[in-house]
């Protein structure tokens, strides 16, 4: 083995989409293969996913797809990879359990990808390359750190991670773990990590601290307590039912995701079992006094027809929001939603109850290292060679500077983007050269590039509105036969639309008899010139040059 | 005299366009005239403005519109109200100066008012109305509240305030100079207070601290320093620019509405003058050293085409950006604005500079009152009736128990919204009615209401995009003369467009022979069958109803 290439496709300038690959001889391993969602203006796109075309081009060389844990953003995306490659998916059980049942939300796609349930104990054998694994915290069970020897040195992917003392499942997982795999006969030790949070300050909150923030909400509510959070934390989820239990409350679990993944972590042993505190159908919250019900709800988000929301806006089949009530947002903001969001609040107080966020309280927190646990785990792994992954540039570049004030710094930082090869051989671990990537787009189960003209068209059209122009003309004379027709949509005409109509009806008039007088121009021609005739009437008229689709039609 | 009604039109259920009035026998007075910038999703549109239906309608009512200081959303519908109703604007120098260049960007519109400029000293008299004012501390100099002493009581309107002990012109404005204010003899005292950091914990971060930070930076950056921040923090703005003579920086200011800032802060004795500090002339740049600059620039909220923008690209005429250069975006991240502020950020660094921000350093402070501020000013005022202003309800909720848990609390707390009638009596401060209010749409110099079918047509056609369909018939047998053609902007067709195409034409030429068969049905039926059945087609292939046009032409 002369080198190794590792190639991120995504997750390296952004926040989201995180994909990587590694490639050796006639092998390529992949690391994660996420979606990103898109940030505020979404022109009815679902999300985004990585350009997979280099994957496409080597499928033979492809021989695994390891997952880090199972949120979105590292396994959103597996469906279209699959529908290009077949795939063997190594991952740990949570893990597979979620990319089972987002494979499932695809039934047109067919593939049927093998999957290997790896975990701490697991050693994976590819040529020369042996991978192993390291369980960290995250705000999602089951994630792990990924630790690969090759002949060319050793690579430590964080994947995405936090400290955090409390226990799952009795044992506890402190950054110091990462010591176990680390050996003085090591060359190299490239460390790729987590940068999400590298410009927070401190240490993340612990969901100990958090579970004791929602437990003083138990102590002091006396009526129905509304939890809203993400499905798949199920650490929150435990403590929050083993507060359930203390308090005597009833747990109604309300959204689709949320009842799927309890299911999931009480078969996998993540949550042991509270069965009969559970309360199956809405229809008998009625009959349980207020003091003695909790229900976890998804749609911290402020998705249009989530739980939460249905309940703010008093469209909730079983939940009508009294005084009385407490609602717990426990969950992060996530940029571009913050709108929904605070609507929802809004709606809630207005309605009387009491709301409570972590803007306010400390009743969430980030699944991410803050700045000292970053330092903390550089420290412990000593990296010679340190790559900040998973964050946009800026949280790339804070990375950097907060490996560069350890006291044994790396001896090499590289700041590496989405397809930047970095390449390892005996000697060096530098940038060389890099190979073409991209977003496409989703929606429903069409995929398009991210620069295609239809996002172009529509941000257009959300921008200006539409002009649409009939003329009918004799094919033979070229003649007008019908006068121009003007349509508008998504335009201010305020009270002068007659006024728009009759001068724009003009100008498409004029242009064409112009056009056809001159020299015989071909249609399309004089489609053109009427469609740029129009657009600086209405640049002129409202200071804003709309869509403008010319139709001439001959007969 | 026997009542006062005091009704917002804006401002309470929201953060921005501010204004309300008091109405009292055959007298109105007008508080503040703002705009609101919409969040995230524009489509488009400039700003949101409050309706003015009730105060048109009554114009010969209108006596004064009193500014309580010059941010946009205090000012910047005035132009809309002025082309209405005739005004007598009263508001402190700066304020005024502010009023008069914004009015000049209206040059098509005609109208003159008359100003009269207010200060602490001023005692306005309408009928038996006396109206004062007190200067308080906020993120713009002269921003004042307003104390207006009735029959029926004394009411107090803070504006925007924060509570900041640093001196402007060589005074302090303290929260307890309300105390001046009042009297033993006052029956009642209606405090309507500024809630927009109510949810925020502690005591606002003074501009002295802020100062200190920036300091900080002048001490350890050798290279150029350039600041964005809003033009209008005119203490700030001097901090820095003392800042800029201890550190021997001249001053390059780069942005027009800067330039305008400084110049009327400087006539109107707020900056003292560095007139020898200013380099008037970007081309001058260049023959001065890095470490002997200091730039202030707008478009600290990533505006497309501002100063800051045009450096993070590379587009800026005299600034590229080099490794030396420390940038701070001194100002707050308004929400909707993140992603291109953080692009900018990204940009910036990438370029390998420095950047430092609000999230990062206490480089900027709130111009708005926290907590503590909040609570001490009620202490300090000791209203009997205590009405939160200026905020979503979320803010007003916040607002409300903050006042519940001062030492006194106020005997009453109203919570109100826009176009809620607060009636003051002889005997009682309640909620009496409503009067019709709503948001207004600015485009360029188009106005329209804010339900209107034109924002959902922007909205529709952002997510799902148009499809326009034309048919040529004969007028007497209707008959097809021409075959259907399909027009496509904004959907993602894939590699189906020619499919689609083909499907489509065909169930059009089948909607029409199938209404024109059975019976004679008009042309604007056939056209709401062929768009009918088109989105169902779209609905049924893409999971997405595109907006439809569907023309029939005849001749």
């Amino acid at each position: 083995m002369e080198k190794i290439k590792v190639v991120p496709l995504g997750g390296i300038g952004e926040i989201g989409m995180n994909c990587m690959f590694m490639e050796w001889d006639d092998s390529i391993i992949i690391i994660d293969c996420g979606v990103m969602f898109p940030e505020e203006q979404t022109f009815g796109i679902d999300f985004v996913i990585p350009d997979f075309s280099y994957l496409v081009q080597n499928k033979e060389k492809v021989k695994a797809l390891i997952v880090t844990h199972g949120h979105e953003d590292h396994i959103g995306a597996i469906p279209f990879l699959l529908e290009e490659i077949p795939l063997h998916i190594y991952a740990t059980r949570f893990s597979t359990e979620l990319i089972k049942s987002k494979l499932e939300q695809y039934p047109k796609r067919k593939y049927a990808p093998s999957f290997i349930v790896v975990d701490e104990t697991t050693s994976l054998q590819f040529d020369d390359i042996t991978i192993r694994f390291n369980r960290v915290r995250h705000s999602i069970v089951d994630g792990v750190a990924i630790i690969i020897d090759t002949p060319l040195g050793k690579i430590i992917h964080t994947g995405d991670f936090k400290e955090d003392t409390e226990k799952i499942k009795g044992k506890k997982y402190p950054l110091s773990s990462f010591e176990n795999f680390l050996s003085k006969h090591d060359k190299k030790v490239i460390l790729l990590s987590d940068s999400t949070n590298s410009d927070r300050a401190g240490h993340s909150l612990s969901e100990k601290d958090v579970a004791k923030k929602i437990e003083d909400i138990f102590i002091h509510t006396e009526g129905r307590i509304i939890i809203s959070l993400f499905s798949s934390n199920i650490s929150r989820i435990k403590n929050i039912l083993r507060l359930a239990k203390k308090f005597n409350r009833k747990v109604f679990l309300d959204g689709k995701s949320i009842i799927k993944n309890v299911r999931i972590a009480k078969k996998l042993g993540f949550i042991t079992s509270h069965s009969n505190r559970f309360i199956g159908n809405g229809e008998a919250l009625k009959h349980i006094l207020s003091k003695e019900i909790l229900v976890l709800s998804t749609g911290s988000q402020g998705e249009p027809r989530s739980s939460l929301r249905r309940m703010a806006t008093g469209e909730h089949k079983h939940i009508t929001i009294h005084e009385t009530d407490t609602i717990v947002l426990s969950s992060k903001f996530i940029p571009g939603n913050e709108r929904a969001i605070y609507n929802i609040i809004n709606h809630l107080y207005r309605q009387g109850a009491n709301v409570i966020y972590g803007k306010i309280s400390d009743v969430h927190g980030s699944g991410h290292a803050n700045q000292e646990e970053l330092k903390k785990l550089i420290s412990v792994v000593k990296p010679t060679h340190f790559i900040p992954i998973h964050g946009e540039y800026r949280h790339l570049r804070m990375h950097k500077e907060l490996a560069e004030s350890v006291e044994h710094p790396p001896q090499d930082i590289i700041l590496i983007s989405d397809g930047d090869i970095l390449e390892i051989t005996e000697d060096t671990v530098k940038k060389n050269g890099r190979i073409p990537t991209g977003r496409i787009i989703v929606e429903g189960d069409k995929t398009e590039e991210y620069e295609s003209i239809v996002l172009r068209d529509r941000k257009h059209l959300s921008n200006t509105g539409i002009v649409v122009c009939t003329l009918i003309a004799n094919a033979q004379t070229g003649e007008i036969i019908s006068d121009p027709e003007i349509y508008f949509k998504g335009l201010f005409l305020n009270n002068e639309t007659e006024k728009i109509l009759e001068e724009s009806k003009k100008l498409v008039e004029d242009t064409f008899f112009n056009a056809t007088m001159e020299t015989k121009k071909s249609r399309l021609e004089i489609q053109e010139e009427i469609r740029v005739t129009l657009r600086r009437y209405f640049k002129k008229k409202f200071d804003k040059k709309p869509l403008v689709i010319p139709i001439v039609l001959e007969v």
